[in-house]
């Protein structure tokens, strides 16, 4: 029985985090929201108790599981995608994913997540002006040393937070190359992790597949060329 | 063994969704932030391995938990605080709650964490409004549709969702004083949930204790005139 995953259509978003997961572990599931698009992903969300606050959610057994990091730790418990013993590590590790996620999101939105871009495109440039400067190397900094060593994040194999970590460096290359060009010298673990991820397997089979969407305006990491610089 | 709970003196902040589960459960810990002060805590956060990003973090047997959520989830699983049944739907809310605090957070410092409020005003009080408008009463409609008819979010018994819900609604009504008189009643089964945690034995002594700090304009839950309105 596959999974059901309810998502947007049209931009990776924050489903893309649980579809590495899912493609990397080579579980099978239904890209719903993809095929059928947002009016059926909205009656979707009201099936059921237990409500989503928001996409991406899984729907399995009749049940909705949403929040990123919390689908990505119940895969885990229910595929063994990671040590036990280093679960509560990892989790921690996806929630500051997680708070990076939110903080590139406010860059392009930081007064108003309801209204568009444009209608806020001086406070933005305030925004994205001091996370290049210092909320970025403050994140990759801490994930830089967090890996350390390591060829991965923790149990000596990929877990969802390296997939996560991969889909962050591709945004952010995405939303500020200029600005990772400067700095990406820095992270040479997080490099070489994003490089390791992208040779899974199943990484590489859905990164050359047309499932794999591309990142674009409507998404969470968003190329303005005036956000940008080194 | 009391726990290590560190966090940042002098305000409330993300560390009073630790500290409400801590006194609810009756289990022991020293606030060692509080007790030794910024200068410490900074210290400890770079001993070891596996560090935090940020505070708050539970120090235990030599790791440091840290995420408010990923510190909630384990503590409920060490000290069975919710059905094992309930637990995804709960850190599934939890996560929810961060997300409302986040943007919370959001409203003071919409373009730059790490510059003062009133470097930020203009853009502060646009966010504000959207906030108040669009965003509160779309966080407390969800949880009060999740709560529904029960007196606790699951379980039949108070968990961590449920105080954490408790510091949010006691937030908004310090921030929002105005707003939340106009808005409350819309919110009936989370008001009397708010209520019914009160009066949870461990929080009322707690709350009657010196050990409650008071929300102020250093924490994530600020005050200001400006910013509110019905």
């Amino acid at each position: 029985m596959p999974y059901d995953l309810w998502y947007w259509p049209g931009l990776p978003g924050r489903g893309e985090f649980v579809r590495l997961v899912l493609e990397a572990a080579g579980l099978p599931y239904r890209d719903r929201g993809v095929e059928e698009g947002a009016e059926a992903l909205l009656a979707d969300m009201r099936k059921g108790s237990r409500l989503p606050f928001a996409p991406p959610y899984l729907r399995t057994g009749g049940r909705a599981i949403a929040q990123v990091a919390n689908i990505l730790h119940w895969l885990t418990e229910r595929h063994d995608l990671a040590p036990v013993s280093d679960r509560v590590w990892l989790n921690q590790l996806q929630l500051t994913i997680s708070d990076m996620v939110a903080e590139v999101h406010n860059v392009h939105h930081p007064v108003a997540t309801g209204a568009y871009y444009h209608e806020q495109k001086p406070e933005a440039a305030r925004a994205a002006a001091q996370f290049r400067q210092e909320r970025l190397p403050k994140f990759l900094g801490y994930f830089e040393d967090a890996l350390g060593d390591g060829e991965w994040m923790a149990g000596g194999r990929w877990s969802p937070v390296d997939t996560s970590l991969f889909q962050l460096i591709a945004g952010l290359r995405y939303m500020f190359p200029r600005r990772m060009a400067s700095v990406e010298g820095d992270y040479p673990a997080l490099i070489a992790l994003y490089d390791r991820v992208k040779a899974v397997p199943g990484i590489a089979a859905y990164l050359d597949s047309d499932r794999r969407q591309a990142f674009n305006e409507d998404g969470i990491f968003r190329h303005y060329l005036e956000l940008d610089a080194e």
